[in-house]
């Protein structure tokens, strides 16, 4: 490249100083060095049009304006409309976005918590279920880095947490069905379930005994809903109580599949409330989780952690409702 | 922070030499240097267990290991799927992605490319409608990054590209509706559609006879889809050609809620073949992109590229497919 940028290396030669001094020059510590020194810096960077690295910069001010932010299946609306959410305050104080996409593994969850840490982020966004306790103490606390785990309250409580209802959530599912005179529901849930998820199934059998329940394990995904209608249909249920708006749809496909109807056979109730539930036939009763909001907040109070490390730990917890479309009705 | 991490700057001081030295001597230019400059800086590293910060070294190689990502709707599933495909191959190859949500805006697309140049990112995907001209030949021509503009061919056509057959696709959409004997078909496409979108047109276009087709107005979205349907079912039309998969959606809710029925009363295409395809009732017939492969070739091309700045510019157009499903049929 011939028409090369000018670097902070080509004003230090200009100037005669040494690239240190013109870091510190050039970010408001010019009171540390001669006035003569400051000029011949300054005179230098004009002439040379130079302009401030970003990397220079941070070298100075130990701040990066970057968030990442950990997914565990940005394939997943859920947690497109998070990032959406968190992305839209975040780019209002002009922090960039780095995202990692953690596809449920624990390993890749780790390289990228490290290798983002390397790069000096600010803080971390975790919207993953498979954070480990080790992860967060031996990269994030061992480091001294703000971070947010989302919708996961961890064991241990020395974090800011930003939650959703999920026991009510659970509840409301059951209640729902329960009104509706359902006696005997499937739950299809994955077999070792992230906290969040499980709170759904405590709120969720506090209402039905756990004798009234046909649980079936599945993944949080279309093929998982769709995995489990051999045994819903085996079984001897009404209802089904899907983990995730995901595996509702699956089970709305194989119920299809094998000429059931919704919910004149069976009614179905999924959580989350992501867009397409308003365009599948029926339209998809749900739990609504409030998706932009938690995004929106999470990004909030993990700047207001940035400039206030030593404030207390903050938890906080957003409401869920029913959404009660065409899914779902009288037994 | 009282645990405070050793900096190239504590090292300088306790080395007595400025950071510059330190810096190169740690980034393998000691020869430049004097064997006692070298003993003392690499004594004052293992004093202080200095670990080389990001930054410093950024500073001198001038590679960041990192790629800007640019899409303008991160909700669409098309887009999630490609980030996937983009953050596979980056990963592997130890980049790192930043993403940025351009939501449709020209302003938010070139603040996000001026931003993440600032922060010293070595390549660009734009993956974006609403790219200009100018945001390419002002910020990435101009500072010579590497870029790839993904599934856009732009009129001046000096940068890689990686295309899909948009031409074809409308061809095939086209050739399956009129074999199956549909003789007016409304094309619901946007009003100022980007490149790639009217490039399917034309093929469509190419195959019936323009005045054969109604063509309406609207947004690349579900929404869009949704209020194309009053026209629709207003015009003296049998089949609907949609834009992308998105608008198949929302004609989907749109007919459904006026009581009509796909395939038996209208049939409908799609263009992408999300995930969601399979799931919907009836499924959705549509042309299917290569989504995961597009953002594999893509990621492939522009890490080429940053190694070998001077090839010569590549375009590869990556072919697309007829996938019949159950929402077309015989008019």
């Amino acid at each position: 490249m011939t028409n090369k940028r000018a670097t902070i290396k080509d004003v230090a030669k200009a100037s005669g100083v040494s690239i240190s001094t013109v870091s510190q020059i050039l970010n408001g510590k010019s009171q540390l060095f001669s006035e003569k020194t400051v000029e011949k810096v300054m005179q230098a960077k004009i002439n040379l049009n130079y302009q401030p690295d970003y990397f220079a910069q941070r070298m100075i001010k130990k701040e990066s304006k970057t968030i990442g932010v950990i997914v565990p299946d940005i394939a997943n609306p859920f947690f497109s409309s998070l990032i959406k959410g968190i992305e839209k305050v975040l780019y209002k104080k002009n922090f960039m976005t780095i995202l990692c996409n953690a596809d449920f593994s624990e390993e890749k969850e780790f390289d990228a918590v490290q290798e983002l840490e390397r790069r000096g982020v600010d803080g971390f966004i975790i919207a993953s279920s498979s954070i480990t306790n080790e992860t967060i103490n031996q990269v994030l606390r061992l480091k001294k880095i703000p971070f947010i785990v989302l919708d996961q309250k961890k064991a241990e409580n020395y974090s800011d947490a930003v939650l959703t209802d999920d026991h009510n959530g659970g509840i409301l599912a059951a209640q729902h069905l329960k009104q509706l005179g359902h006696e005997k529901v499937a739950v299809v849930i994955p077999e070792n379930a992230p906290e969040n998820i499980q709170n759904r199934f405590i709120g969720f059998s506090s209402v039905y005994p756990v004798d009234s329940l046909l649980i079936i394990h599945a993944p949080l995904s279309k093929e998982g809903g769709e995995s489990a209608v051999a045994q819903i249909i085996a079984g001897n249920v009404s209802a089904i109580f899907a983990a995730n708006d995901e595996i509702a749809l699956g089970v709305y496909r194989g119920l299809f599949d094998s000429g059931k109807k919704i919910p004149e056979d069976y009614s179905v109730i999924g959580y989350d409330n992501i867009d397409i539930c308003n365009y599948v036939t029926p339209r998809l009763t749900t739990i609504a989780q409030p998706t932009t909001a938690l995004g929106e907040t999470t990004a909030k109070m993990l700047l207001k952690r940035i400039d206030n490390e030593s404030e207390a730990w903050e938890e906080i917890i957003l409401p869920v409702h029913l959404e009660v479309r065409d899914s779902t009705r009288k037994k």
